[in-house]
């Protein structure tokens, strides 16, 4: 697969087949995560791979808890069910739809891989620059051999649960939980807002001619302001 | 170029020619950043492109300053010139060469863009989520296109200042600084840990028999567990 079109046509995937991902992929996937840059080449990224073992399903359990929760409480404050949600052929409902089946068969997920950050220093919004780039990598190369996945951040509910469970030392935060599988079913395409409305040139605010979307690129409004919790 | 090969040689590019990049070709780079996936597809990036303007030189300036202060601090603190760093033709003394051509050029920079990020909450580790995975697929889309760039973070010693000059509203953060140009000269490979030494299977610490490199992996040591500044 081309770089450019993996770049453009890797987007959230929630729903797997049951298939597992065998081990050598999973080196491969892990492997390409691991290429990305962290500040100072530290390489403070440690990743918590759950499957089927005693342990991980322990963790899925507190996880699908937590994410059943998540979802339970964002699909209210985000109106989920309200306006176009109400009819359930909308983009909308058929969000909601997806993102419930997730949540219920979380404990299913085929993959799931806590992306963990060794802190090094008092937390500071550039610390995510040592391991987000890496999340991408690793979903980025999940799309180059036929995998899927998404990253959530429903495991801060629980995350003094998981840290026992898993043995996570204290200066070690969870950064991002990662679900990986085989898609199951269509998925629609990356939808994002137009690319002159977060370009600006020379000045905050300040518009460019030249910030053009491709023809055929599809649109999203902007995401909710507030958080879901 | 294929989307593999792209990921696993993607390294950190500080050297470039003085050629600009064309307007299209930085279209392009956005928009493949701007497919990266956010919280909630709430997309709360902004990309502020410094080129040539009269508030990008004002800004390069403050960045330049910026950026000598924060390598010259490094370079002391992190022992560049001492050890293996005495031998001019070690890797310590070449990074060290690099960085210090890379700084005093500063201002040269064909493209640096602020990857600014508005806050919808308290600052917490998961926003670093809604905005990293962006500078990744920048640089990777810059990879594709043959051009390099790297991300930093030495702006922060002087966000208030680019903040005034820019009109960056406070409720806005940078998050990034990515140099982009067409690389000048030969960059030698990505270099990380052993697979084995950062993937975990089943609880924290607990070794992996898969998680195996690739043959011609090169390999470094941890980057320093310490903060430059």
């Amino acid at each position: 697969m081309d770089l450019l079109d993996g770049i453009a046509t890797t987007r959230a995937i929630r729903r797997y087949r049951p298939d597992p991902i065998p081990d050598e992929d999973l080196a491969t996937l892990l492997w390409h995560a691991t290429r990305a840059p962290s500040g100072s080449n530290r390489q403070p990224t440690r990743f918590l791979v759950l499957r089927d073992g005693p342990k991980a399903r322990e963790a899925k359990a507190i996880l699908g808890r937590a994410f059943r929760e998540g979802w339970g409480a964002k699909r209210t404050d985000h109106d989920f069910d309200k306006g176009s949600g109400a009819d359930p052929v909308s983009p909308k409902a058929r969000a909601a739809r997806a993102m419930q089946v997730f949540v219920d068969r979380f404990e299913q997920t085929p993959v799931v891989v806590l992306a963990c950050i060794q802190r090094w220093r008092r937390p500071h919004i550039s610390e995510g620059g040592s391991v987000y780039p890496a999340c991408q990598n690793l979903l980025l190369a999940a799309r180059a051999l036929g995998y899927g996945g998404v990253l959530s951040m429903w495991h801060s509910f629980v995350e003094d649960e998981l840290r026992k469970v898993l043995a996570i030392p204290d200066e070690v935060v969870i950064a991002a939980t990662i679900t990986l599988g085989v898609p199951e079913g269509r998925h629609g395409p990356v939808r994002r807002l137009p690319l002159r409305e977060v370009v600006y040139d020379d000045e905050w605010g300040a518009g460019t001619a030249w910030a053009l979307d491709p023809p055929d690129t599809r649109f999203s409004r902007a995401g909710p302001a507030r958080e879901a919790r």
